[in-house]
C-alpha cells in the first residue's frame, strides 16, 4: 500500500494569527467559532492570509452487498437514480454547489448499474458493488488497495488544478450501516450506540438493523484493529475512496471539509491509518443520524451547523462553505483598532 | 402614534409547500431545518417559489446616557468610531455584507458626534444619545415615535425598492444593559439572568452592571406594561429605530432576519406593539450573550447558527443568509422523485 505522508500543522504561527485576528476591530472573541476556524485556516496554510481558491464538493457514490438484506428503507435502485439525478443537476448538493459556485465531482466507486462512458462521471468503479459483509469481507484487500488509490488519485488531479478546499459527500443505499460497523470497530463505541435511522427506518427497522450488524460482527471471525482490514471487512468502495481521498487531499495541504456520519466514519479510517489528517478537517454539521455525534466527540471537533441535516451528498459541507469564506473575509478585510482609529477596551 | 398592520401570515399554504418539500429527492425532513426555513419562507410570500430579491442589512447606531455610569468595558467614544469604521468599509459587517452581496443601510439613530452630511450615513439623529435611565426616561415619547417612525420609514424606502429580506443590526456602546432592562420588562424573564458580559466585562463589571440595572428599574416609579413606555424608559434610539424599521416591514411582506440579544430586544417591543410580527422573523443566530438563548426560547424560536458569536452589527444576520438562499434554492430547483425517476421509499 502506498503511504501517505501527512505534515502535522505547524502550531508555532498560531501566535501570529491570533494577534492578527485580536486586532480587529471587534471585542476580542466576539467572532467565536468563526475565529477558531480562521486561526486553523491560517495555521493549515500556514498563511495570515488563507485563500480558499478552487473549491470542489467529491461526491463518491457506491453499493452495497448488505443492502440486500435490508439495511435501508429504501431499494437499492435509489443509489444509481440519484448518480443520474447528480448528473442532471436535480439533487439537493446540486442546487447548493451551484450557489456557492462549488466544483462538483460525480465519482461511481462500485454503483451496481452500468452507465456507460458518461460526461461528467469520473469511472472509478471497482465493482458493481460491495460484497455482503454478513457472509465475509465486503471487499478484497486488493479492491480496498484499489479504491484508496483512486480516491487519493482525484485528490491529487484537483490539487494540481489548484484546489485548496475539498469537501466530501457520498451516495450509498446501505451506507450508514456501513458506517456503524467501521465506527465501532474504530471507537470502541458500542455498535448499538452508533446505528441509526439512516434515510428513514421506523422503529421496527432500527432494531432489524442493529440484529444484522451484530450478527455480521460476530461472523468476523479474524477481527483485527487494522484499518485496512476494517475497511475491507465492513467498507463501502465510496467510502475507502472517501478515505483515500481525504489522505492525498491533507497530504496535499488541502481544507478537508467533512460532511456527515458515513464521511466522518471514511475519516476514522484515514485517521487510524495517519492521525495528523485531523489537522486538516473542519466539520461541517452534526447530523441527525445518531451516532454522528458520538463521532464528532470522539474526534473532539466542533461541527460548524447544527441544522438536523440527514440527506449526505455532502450537503453540510455546501452548506457550511460559506463560513469558512467568512472567517478568511474577516481575517483579511477587517480593519485593525489602530487602522481604523478606534478605541481598546478600556482596562 | 401610527399604527401597523401586519397580517397573520396564512397557513392554508402550507399544505401545498409541504407537499413540494417532500416530493423533493431525499429521505422525508432530511434538509431539517432548512426545510422549516422554506416553509416559513413560502408561507410569508405565500409562494412556492419564493423570491429573497435586494437583501439589505439595517444598522442602527445610537449612544447610551447610561454609557458613562460604567455599564460597558469600552469607552463611548467607540459608537463613532465604529460608525466611521462601517462608512470606510473596515468592520466585520462590511466584510460579510461584500461577501454576499447585501445590501447596508448605516443610520445614525442617535450618536453623541457629530458626523455632518456623509455619503453612506443615514442621518435619522434623534439627539445626541438617550438620558440616563438611571435619573428618568431615556428618550421623550415624541423621540420615541419620531425613532420609531423613522425606521420605520427606512424600511418603506427599501420595500419601494423591491427589498424583500431586512437583516438588522446595531452599534451603540451600553446597549446590551438597555436590551436586558427591555426583556426584562417585556418578558418576565428575571433581570439577573439577562444581564451579560456585553463586549466583555469581567465578572466584577456583570456585578456591577446589574446593581446599576436594578437600580434603573428601582428608579422608575410609574411602572408601566405599555412596550411605547417601557421603550422610551429604557430604549437606545437604535433600539426604537430597528423596532419601527421592524414593523414596517413585515407590514410590507418582507422576511426579517433578527441577529442577536439588543436586535431581538428590539423585536420583543414590536412583537408587544403587533404580535404578528413574530410570523416574519427568521432567527440568525444564538449568540453568547447570556439572555439571548433566554430570549430565543420565549420567543420559540430557533436560530440557524450558534456560533457563540457577540459582535452585534447584524453580523450573525449576515453569516446566516446564505441558508436562506438555500432553503429557496432547494424548493426552486431539486428534482422531484418522479421528475428525477427515483423511486421512493419503500412501505
Amino acid at each position: 500500500m502506498h503511504s501517505f505522508t501527512i505534515k502535522a500543522v505547524d502550531r508555532n504561527f498560531a501566535a501570529g494569527l491570533q494577534h492578527k485576528i485580536d486586532q480587529k476591530t471587534k471585542p476580542l472573541g466576539a467572532l467565536g467559532q468563526l475565529e477558531s476556524l480562521a486561526l486553523q485556516l491560517g495555521l493549515i496554510q500556514q498563511s495570515l492570509t488563507p485563500q480558499l481558491n478552487n473549491p470542489h464538493i467529491l461526491v463518491c457514490a457506491g453499493d452495497h452487498g448488505a443492502a440486500k438484506a435490508g439495511v435501508s428503507a429504501y431499494p437499492q435502485d435509489v443509489t444509481w437514480q440519484m448518480v443520474e439525478n447528480f448528473l442532471a443537476g436535480g439533487a439537493a448538493i446540486n442546487a447548493f454547489a451551484r450557489q456557492h459556485g462549488l466544483g462538483l465531482v460525480i465519482a461511481d466507486a462500485g454503483v451496481a448499474h452500468d452507465f456507460g462512458p458518461r460526461p461528467g462521471l469520473v469511472d472509478a468503479k471497482i465493482a458493481n458493488g460491495t460484497a455482503n459483509y454478513l457472509e465475509g469481507a465486503a471487499m478484497t484487500a486488493a479492491q480496498c488497495e484499489a479504491a484508496l488509490e483512486k480516491g487519493a488519485s482525484i485528490a491529487r488531479d484537483l490539487a494540481a488544478k489548484g484546489c485548496k478546499v475539498l469537501g466530501f459527500g457520498e451516495m450509498g443505499i446501505g451506507n450508514t450501516a456501513s458506517a456503524s460497523l467501521l465506527t465501532h470497530c474504530l471507537t470502541e463505541l458500542p455498535l448499538s450506540a452508533v446505528v441509526g435511522r439512516g434515510t428513514g427506518l421506523d422503529d421496527a427497522g432500527v432494531v432489524r438493523k442493529k440484529v444484522l450488524l451484530e450478527q455480521a460482527l460476530v461472523a468476523w471471525n479474524e477481527r483485527s484493529d487494522d484499518p485496512y482490514e476494517i475497511l475491507a471487512r465492513f467498507g463501502g468502495f465510496e467510502i475507502a475512496m472517501m478515505t483515500g481521498a481525504m489522505l492525498a487531499a491533507a497530504e496535499a495541504g488541502m481544507v478537508l471539509l467533512i460532511d456527515g456520519f458515513i464521511v466522518t466514519s471514511a475519516l476514522l479510517v484515514a485517521q487510524k491509518i495517519a492521525p495528523t489528517v485531523r489537522d486538516y478537517c473542519v466539520f461541517s454539521h452534526c447530523s441527525d443520524e445518531s451516532g454522528h455525534r458520538l463521532q464528532l466527540d470522539h474526534l473532539q471537533a466542533k461541527p460548524l451547523l447544527q441544522l438536523g441535516l440527514r440527506l449526505g451528498e455532502g450537503t453540510g459541507a455546501a452548506l457550511a462553505w460559506p463560513l469558512l469564506v467568512s472567517a478568511c473575509a474577516f481575517l483579511t478585510d477587517m480593519a485593525s483598532f489602530e487602522s481604523a482609529g478606534v478605541s481598546e477596551k478600556a482596562v
